[in-house]
């Protein structure tokens, strides 16, 4: 008998810890290599299923998968593609079947947010229909912390670690200089539709006066007024007000205090610039000095600083997928459960994708503080298990060592794909 | 017999490691209790001298006073204050010689850049004359490594690790997502007139086509034909292109990048940040999708990532320092010196504040490709061993844990200071 192969995509934005999910599906797909034949990974994300450019993980060393764990990015590459509806473009769906079928790939694995997840579903249900039945399976995954169901995301924990150690660290470095020079420091944090990465970085304020003083969440309108207001109670209290604003903090029409302008392949406005915009509106009402920061993919990628939490349960969600398939389940996705006791405890558990699917989950009203600028006990509560613990990745000459795989790709067996 | 008191001050933008020096400083003083009285520290630096806001270091608990080794920032706040030339404003060196003599302080430490070491010298000479003889030694710091005599300067090796970590890790970012998505990625770095520190990210690229392929130097007039031309060719060959551009990076006149107005994709006047104009030029010319980042204080005050060699070096200048006040030495400072061999050692030598104090030494041509756009081999063996090591913080509920001093001051003897 034939063993089935299995195909692994990585889609969306990479995280710290996307690469430990793939480490978890590659390793626990070799444990069992009586039921699952190669494991293929495509190469930039499904872009590698549509074009038949698929990675032979089995090329890779034990060692170097292993080292997936502690690589940030996308090891495989990702990519910001998706999949037109069905009726829109059915030859999409028809060629990633042609694809599996023409290399016995039965189980697809989709390491990716709501949208990622949106696609796998269908492909499991046109697989059928096609008469090449596809076990899909979701991989979740997003910094932004917004997929449903889930307690929280893997990849979130990591980029909320990232964000709380830097606001602490850089608001020292603005205490210390405050009396003569620097006032204000607006640290712009990710986060397009939802506050988590911002709230986190709350995590940091552990006693009154500490950085951040004031966070900006895309779930409050900007109060221009309000917020100045405190600003200035803030610089009059402590000295100087440190301020995480999210890339998504909207005015009341809802439109994004700063843009850029363009929009990304899912047709989602690009954002960035609202730390200077921040600070200069700060220095032109209250005549303030200020710094601010932009850390934009460098805290999605600080594997370095990542949360040792947040690796295990990423493994854990790849390790899950994997044991799904082999159960005979179909179009649904590990999530992380949380215990109900009061020490943090988690299992994983399993939510439909089609639940899943195109789902965004906002910070709930009470995890943030009255005046809009703070988060709260409850907040704090459900942040702070998921930061716990460091995983350092080995360093060599001082640079930390990631993984450098070969990639190598399988044969192609069909005709080349032209995107229509 | 008294024993004679010592002052204590951080000076200019802080480090990852100036509270190690502090750390080396009282932790060594306090070893010589027959010599040396209390350890006084400036708050905010050298304007606490002035309004004699002498922080009582002795008040500190040892453990305290211990974890200033692995905290951040400037513990006792530090100031952008430059004491004007003695015929311009003499009362400001008889005010602080006034507070020295009323808290019997006979020894004073300054930790700062070139500025600082200026400084020093000056209040050497004049409490001489003066007739309350002070012995003044200076403690090499900044994150610029601009220092003249001393092979580094503490503070420099970790923010270099920072930014080759960074680099490498968004890099790796930008790399799994350029396929489909971003191309182009540009990190600003601190370093006004000199390239050391966005020279030091280049140790992120061990292997060719890795992050960083661009580095834009203060040092090398911005070509904008050529940089654009190696942009292209870089995306062309690697399928992306990460840069790393120094705050200072200038044209040929002299004048800043990011002073040169550039404006964003609405066409408001860009808000600052040499990253985004940079950025911006690549889309205008190129077209390629762009992120950038300013990482800011970020670099400077990421403890969590410090090169185990810089906090011991920051360590050793403030011990060396007190104990060449102790042998008598005066108008000092300590020094960081590379040995030979070819295996890295260093060990502490002396440089006179006069041969230190404002001077500034840039990269040498030779550390710079003859492009311009990399470093080269000799630079890789000075910058090297400067990041070497990992030296973590300790972490509580997933977060570093900083010292907290209590900062208790010293009773004031004198009138009021009124600057002048």
């Amino acid at each position: 008998m034939t063993r089935n192969n299995l195909f692994y995509a990585q889609s969306g934005g990479v995280t710290a810890v996307i690469n430990a999910s793939a480490c978890g599906v590659i390793e626990t797909a070799r444990q069992h290599r009586d039921k699952i034949g190669k494991v293929y990974a495509g190469l930039n994300g499904i872009v590698g299923a549509l074009n038949e450019e698929l990675i032979d993980t089995n090329k890779e060393t034990a060692k170097s998968i292993a080292a997936l764990r502690w690589t940030p990015a996308g090891a495989f590459g990702s990519c910001r593609y998706k999949l037109r509806s069905y009726a829109e473009n059915p030859k999409e769906y028809e060629r990633l079947i042609d694809v599996f079928r023409a290399h016995n790939i039965r189980y697809f694995l989709y390491n990716g947010g709501g949208d990622s997840q949106d696609t796998a579903n269908k492909v499991s249900q046109l697989s059928l229909e096609m008469g090449f039945p596809i076990t899909c399976i979701g991989v979740p995954k997003t910094v932004d912390n917004d997929l449903p169901i889930t307690d929280n995301s893997p990849g979130f924990g990591s980029v909320a670690k990232y964000v709380a150690v830097s606001i602490r660290e850089a608001g020292l470095d603005v205490a210390s200089m405050c009396e003569s020079s620097t006032k204000i420091f607006v640290m712009e944090v990710m986060g397009r539709h939802a506050g988590w990465i911002a709230g986190a970085a709350g995590l940091a304020s552990e006693q009154e006066g500490e950085a951040p003083h004031i966070i900006l969440f895309p779930e409050i309108p900007f109060n221009r007024v309000k917020f100045l207001r405190k600003v200035n109670t803030c610089v009059k209290k402590f000295g100087y007000c440190a301020i995480v604003v999210s890339e998504g903090a909207q005015n009341k029409d809802g439109s994004f205090l700063a843009a850029t302008g363009g929009t990304d392949a899912f047709g989602h406005a690009q954002l960035g610039g609202v730390a200077p915009y921040i600070a200069n509106m700060i220095k032109d009402e209250l005549g303030y000095k200020y710094h601010w920061a932009v850390a934009d993919y460098l805290q999605r990628a600080a594997r370095h600083i990542a949360s040792a939490i947040d690796v295990e349960q990423a493994y854990a969600v790849g390790k899950a997928a994997v044991e799904f398939s082999l159960k005979g389940k179909n179009s649904v996705m590990p999530v992380i459960v949380r215990g109900n006791g009061k020490k943090y405890t988690w299992h994983i558990g399993e939510a439909k994708l089609s639940d899943v699917a195109n789902v965004e989950k906002v910070m709930p009203r009470d995890y943030i503080s009255r005046d809009g600028f703070q988060i709260t006990d409850k907040a704090r509560n459900y942040f702070s298990p998921l930061i716990q613990g460091e995983d350092y990745p080995p360093f060599k000459n001082g640079i930390p060592q990631y993984t450098r795989l070969k990639k190598v790709l399988e044969k192609k067996k069909l005709k080349k794909w032209k995107a229509s």
